[in-house]
């Protein structure tokens, strides 16, 4: 009884509580188990194509019954024959009727290609979320490209920029996985038949020892794998470095969102900006300062469980005897639908927190009015000196006046920024209090070529849009 | 109704493959309801106690239903409250029919203590399982101590050993760990009662202001809790690296089984030994040779997974801003009890091997004729010089003969190692083929103190296991 | 020519760059050499000791020279040996003019006693300058205990704390994993002499056979080793997984100033307090508020690198094959001494922090008089509601004035927290505004049990100064 | 007097034992100097193009003294700025007698692009050491394509392959990793001048707001670094996430080499081949069979580095606050440069191997005899049924003579596998002696299409080598 009940099972959190359906269902047994039955079809039909013996019938037998799927059915028949793949293949023959599947085949010339075409569709799903994710990223970056703020480098005021280019910053890195990302699933190379030490003798006694026939067959698998490449030299198993390529390509897919994620959580200390809040969601009435920015801390941490599936990935590649054997198995198990539901997580909460950040523009003016006399020293000298003051003597007064407004500040002699006053207050350096101002508003402006740099991002974003439209406008579901 | 189906839920693979019900139990849903219904009957009691006003039938109408756990339910009440604890709490109050849980509490004064209870009693199940493979390696190195074996270094024959040795050279790498393991568990402190950031506030309004109060409250809550030690400085949550030392002695345990594991897959790949199989499984009828060492490969593939979860732990460890954050939380959701999961699983398969593993005597004994010669060299050239060869032309002959009968034996030549023969035939060493057999057969002998190495090994062994009886007469279940 | 130019030489930068000189010594060439010699010397003096045929004048002849370190020529040996052991035994005995040392001992009986003593003493430094982190830790705890704080979870303002207690937490956490190292110091074993695999048979030979010598010769070495336990079964090399525990140890150790790092550095980004600066060293005359944390960012800098040596760790253990091989010689040749680098090159800066860092009173008052009344509402509505409201109406109009409050400081309505004035205008509450400000001035100061935890804290530093007193007066080197 | 002494000085072990001087001079300070200046001039002449008062004298008092480089100086000029960038300045402005360099740049805008300089000279020597692997590779798949093997799963005996299609297969998956390293190359994108957090302010302040030229001046940059792309929206730095990918790259190149070093480990352990020695190298005389896979294990343990290389990438990727900070300057310090030291020397050690691994195939043959009549067996079932004999009666027959053949084996009642004599003798079977024998003669021959593959995987080598010829005959240099 207790195993029959939910609260017995132990779900995976990542797919149960983060992943979309659309990765779920690529992952789910149930979708392994189709992707399987179509995949032995596909041979069925192939072989009856090159003269096997194999009728019309038998194979619309399986194709009618492929949909048919008894979990706890096929684990009774794996409990018994203590073998999975033998299970299944039991399983199906059942249901159909007949016995045609399978032959010449051994269970990695099924596995393999099963496990990598969820691989690769997996792939496209990721990719998809990525345009969405460039797509939003560019529409903020425009929305704020004007927004001007304090940057900042080792956490402390810098030089003005805008939020619109910081934006497209992280945009930018996030393109540069994207690249990655689309140049791995245009080359991802398919196992195919290669029998049960890589050298295809089982499909070639299969076929009478001729090898045009095996190419030919395993063509016509490749064509319904759907893959753009293929190996040649295999063993038992493809190499887990193409693995490792992939749990790689999620992590460096993850860098961009993730450095946004801590910026945000960054900003959100100071209330420069927030995540914002679910509609209807309404956050702690008492303390309605506290956005907390759980869905960025969230993102940040997904980067982190990628890091480890990484780790798992790094074991496998480079670490394989002879045609191959299976210490790999249970970490492939584990190891990629996890960092799938987890890179799947991650863009789904990516997504909804470029949906609903908000800027508050009035703290940003005050950061802004709090750093901006400091960031401005060397225009006040440059002006100072123009208007005749001597530069030693300009440079020595600015920075008593810099030094013991930072003093003043930060030991609670005064509260406000007053630089100007004190600089305007000083003959050495013959500025008056509007000079200044004027100066420091100039100053305000001062981000560069960010604009432009803003629009070649959008530019680059608008081109991948059109070339992946559905991706462009995918939405996001609701997340935890 | 696809949502329903078993063939549409993504299991925890870990945990419904491999780990134990002992394991599962601890991390399932209901297992961790039930650990914090009783630690908020706990705080329930030791608040009444020091005379908060709660009324003993409240705590019996919580006691009364405790047990009573409907997930789905659970589940429904967080979409709405959208924040965990409060659904959980919403729910234990709705079954009891009254609401005093949780008061002055904040959610990470309970999911931190209950998350430290599931890791402390994971580690204790652990700890047991520990002691177990303690023993079986123990009874295995006394078995087969006087099984001389071909000790290889570089993969190489080196010189003679043991088999008891070898598997004694593990155990007692195990062993290391089991003492690492043995004092985190006797030192593991919890988090305790410490409000929002850790100054113990909420708990401290609660009664007044009274210190001595809450100090007594949080005592009996670590009475309740059961473990060793505890914080006293800590933010809103406890330091994650604890969890990274947790995580690092798992990962330190499966050392010493996984190098063992690799080494058996070495000797079978000789046909030295073999792992065995279960009881009523065959081996593959027309290949019976195949005896493929899958539950080895297992074993590494657990112990590699545990480096991925290590990753992850290094990962927050040293993250940590200011009081807290939730950054964590995903990861910890993922890490802790997988972590724990594929550890359990390795030690269940590595108790299966040293109950099933087989050694092969026969092919032991033909790769020590096929080596011995060689690593008995320097003993005949030491002889020849005793009965009066010159040193010089002693060691010129024997490298002579060794090298050529290598080259003999690698180029097909002969197919047996006569080097003795050629030695004898070598009128410049004066030593009959008897006296050459002779000193081979002592130096078959040669394997130092391995004899005495084991029973020191089996001497700590036994300590252990008379401190902690249960373990040593665990069994492991049936595995896949 | 250009082979003996310092600008060609690739530096160790983790050596040469950040590391103590008592931690280079350690590692260095001479250091390695001379704790060779001393190692070969007190075998030969145990063998002597023990009956074998070695001349005390021997063994005065190495000690003579033991000083003398040729690297060049050592290295013009290795060229022509291949062999690098060969090279160090043929250059001391070159020295010493006789040919006594490394009887009976294969190479490893030598370098993995003597990589083992390296790792020892880095430990015993690492420890040493643990203390003197506590220490600091502690006096810095206490000097601002009393300074009340905004703590701050997921970033945002939560509840007051004091600074003190923040340090507190961090320094508990770096505590527990002193505790760790100190268990791992206490109980470290040396691989001793084993031979070529592990059954001693070579020193057994060199005894004729007589297993109490060999035992007493060991035991001797334990002795001039020093450490604490040693190994009985063993073979060619000690299990990697020592090792393992070793960097992990470090990483533990390493999480705590990592944390505070990082809090360091929001901070200042908060300007609440800075890392400081060196007695001499002037930030940017100009911009005076730019405090780089840049020693605190170096801290995690740290931490990351102790991240990848530990997956090299990680990657050796449970990967050893029979009695062992040289798959881990190279990493160990880079990974021991980095990691110790790096760890020395950590405490090393955070005790300059330490040392240095500076906090700002006015600004903390700044901070908490902008989030405080928000911190204190719950305490409003009670006072309230003791005073007549009705509790929803109270609630309801406290709710209404945070979230207007928060509003208007976000969009630039007002850029001061007027909840107060707001809250004392609604007759709903009937709180004047200096009721108000005096319930305000209590929240303030409602930080708990802060206090006591930093006692304890200090109380449990005050011990372990007292058990390592040169840690606790040790003071950093000067930092680039 | 100590420092300088070669015997106290840390060398880096991965640069002074293992890598070629290539790699050593694009990272020797002097290199790096060198990149500087040469950088530094090729901004100060586009500035001049542009309009920039510097004269054609200055730049080319700097082009004079640019080779001089003396690194105590500047260590010097270091300790007294204590700024590493500035003293570097000073120093060739010292030499150089003039003030120019350095006009309108950040520290970063010098060395984010000299660093990306050496990465990207680095992956060009490790794509041209990839080519030489794959050439050598391919040379020996086609040597060795017809020598036929018993190829292994679970490291035991499956089917027949030949040695050169297991080589092709670790060709191949080196092939799919040198096709990403190949991408990567063509695609690395350089940060160029874009000041202090990213704008370009600097420089657009110094062409008095001329956007154009700023845009033409950085392109000139580009075009004097020679790397394909830049990127346009960076901070104080690009995005760490590509040196995650660089690293990466890597650790996917190493994949094969390491599986193959693993693999040839194995097969020493057998003695079916070897790595062979160098040229005038001896093993040890007296134990001649005693060929160490050194390099082998050398190759792995360089595999692992690179996984520590990659944990610490890793803990920079995705971890950037705001426009930048140097939390990771002492790691990339370590990381990048020790990343490519391990690198090439893998690729050094490996090329090493390739040259001089040996094959024996007496060994081999006996491997085969010993194995084959069990692979056989389903060949020895279909030809008796041919011939007459019932298919259960058959089955039942063969699986008797197997099962008892191999317990005999191991029991030592036989020690030559003699189940083709029991089979013979058994007349259920109806298959004489030298019917079997034929069978298994030609069994020993089922490769399937191994030749074919093997000359697949040689093509697209030819097309790399000719490619990129110099990587095609690159030799590699002496190693230790």
């Amino acid at each position: 009884m207790a195993d029959n009940n939910a609260a017995d099972r132990i779900p995976n959190v990542l797919a149960e509580r983060y992943a979309s359906s659309d990765m779920r269902n690529i992952w789910s047994p149930r979708g392994k188990i189709l992707l399987e039955r179509e995949y032995w079809i596909a041979v069925l039909k192939a072989q009856r194509a090159l003269g096997l013996e194999i009728s019309a019938e038998a194979i619309e037998l399986y194709e009618r019954v492929k949909h048919q799927v008894d979990l706890p059915a096929i684990e009774a028949r794996e409990r018994v024959t203590r073998h999975d793949v033998k299970a299944r293949i039991e399983a199906f023959n059942g249901l159909a009727g007949v016995q045609h599947i399978h032959k010449g085949m051994t269970s990695r010339d099924l596995t393999e290609n099963v496990e990598q075409l969820q691989v690769y569709r997996s792939l496209e799903v990721i990719r998809s979320k990525a345009v969405a994710a460039l797509t939003k990223l560019s529409k903020r970056a425009e929305e704020w490209k004007q927004v001007v703020l304090t940057a900042r480098t080792h956490n402390v005021a810098a030089q003005p920029t805008t939020f619109g280019k910081r934006i497209a910053m992280f945009g930018e890195e996030l393109l540069l996985a994207f690249r990655h990302l689309e140049s791995l699933t245009a080359t991802y190379p398919a196992r195919g038949l290669k029998g049960a030490v890589g050298t295809q003798l089982d499909q070639l006694s299969l076929f009478g020892g001729d090898a045009s026939q095996v190419s030919e067959l395993e063509q016509k698998i490749f064509e319904h794998l759907g893959m753009p490449a293929h190996f040649t030299n295999v063993g038992q198993v493809y190499p887990r470095s193409l693995d490792f390529e992939v749990v790689s390509t999620l992590n460096q897919l993850a860098a961009g969102p993730s450095s946004f994620a801590k910026t945000l959580r960054l900003m959100a200390g100071h209330e420069l900006a927030s995540e914002g809040f679910a509609k209807g969601q309404v956050g702690s009435s008492a303390m309605p300062h506290k956005m907390n920015a759980r869905s960025c801390e969230r993102i940040n941490g997904f980067a982190n469980i990628l890091k480890g599936f990484l780790a798992m990935a790094s074991g496998l590649s480079g670490d394989q005897w002879n045609e191959g054997d299976v210490s790999c198995s249970v970490v492939r198990r584990v190891m990629l639908p996890d960092a799938f539901f987890a890179m799947d997580g991650l863009l789904e909460t990516f997504l909804t927190v470029l949906n609903q950040m908000e800027v508050y523009p009035a703290v940003i003016e005050r950061e802004k009015a709090h750093y901006l006399p400091f960031l401005a020293t060397t225009t006040f000298m440059m002006e100072a000196v123009k208007r005749g003051a001597g530069r030693e003597t300009a440079h020595e007064a600015i920075k008593e006046h810099a030094v013991s407004t930072v003093n003043d500040l930060r030991s609670g002699v005064t509260d406000q920024n007053d630089l100007l006053d004190r600089l305007a207050a000083d003959e050495r350096l013959g500025l008056s209090r509007d000079q200044l101002q004027s100066i420091l508003d100039r100053a305000a402006t001062l981000v560069g070529l960010a604009e432009n740099q803003v629009e070649a991002f959008a530019g680059a974003v608008t081109q991948i849009a059109a070339q992946y439209p559905e991706g462009a406008t995918y939405e996001p579901g609701a997340i935890l």
